[in-house]
């Protein structure tokens, strides 16, 4: 599997959230070429300010490894992540990151900031732009759609 | 109750966490004068990178109203938040961060960096250095025992 057939993974995970009426966005974290968490955008649905799919997606990586470090991994995201997953990646020790859209006015990630480049913090390795166009027309298609309501 | 009453309680918080082996650190949140959420840093209890204090207290918060919004309220933490608890009290819509020591390397509202000044974000009022000098100790105290260990 590439880092193409990941994000499709995610994107796939992200359209489920659409459906749910949800900010679509969708996560998962692959270690030794295993996926160990998928997850997808779910603030409306647990009703919890902190329930993003990294979140969600962290927390269930945690609970298959049994520990707070995420050793050898790659968690794959279909949007930028914001200063709060950014903070909780770096926490968890994730060795690498593949998002598809930028997020100039969130993004804690090269967007609106980069957490990755501060001098006290582990360092994860970012990569931004796989998938782009499909990640941001999926976020476009919603909001478009939400404005409409 | 005072600013400093609440610390108080959140201090209470931190030392039953050091009591627990888990970094000393207590988190409140206050709504009308009603403490709506306690937590203590359990990131080894719950085996999770995510679990800060802060976020801990903002998800019971979030369960006590039912909702991810958390107006009119008041966050107490006796150590000043990282990136990531300083994205969720800006998720949540905190409209008060009250913190305790000030933390240069890792803080996130004023220390390493400072989120509540970010043109994009939902802007907290934050204040600092509430029984800073307690907090400090209690934090200070367990770092020096972890390393006779």
């Amino acid at each position: 599997m590439t880092d193409f057939d990941y994000m499709q993974e995610a994107l796939a995970l992200a359209k489920e959230a659409a459906e749910m009426d949800e900010v679509p966005v969708g996560a998962l974290i692959v270690r030794r070429g295993e996926i160990i968490a998928r997850a997808k955008n779910e603030r409306e649905l647990s009703r919890l300010a902190t329930h993003h799919a990294e979140i969600v997606a962290i927390e269930e990586a945690c609970r298959a490894l049994g520990g707070w470090r995420l050793p050898e991994s790659t968690l794959y995201v279909t949007l930028e992540p914001c200063p709060m997953c950014a903070g909780a990646i770096i926490h968890a020790r994730i060795e690498r990151v593949v998002f598809g859209a930028h997020d100039e006015k969130n993004g804690a990630f090269g967007g609106a900031f980069d957490l990755s480049q501060m001098p006290n913090f582990f360092r994860p390795v970012i990569e931004g732009g796989v998938c782009e166009e499909e990640c941001r027309q999926i976020l476009s298609a919603y909001f478009r759609q939400k404005r409409k309501k």
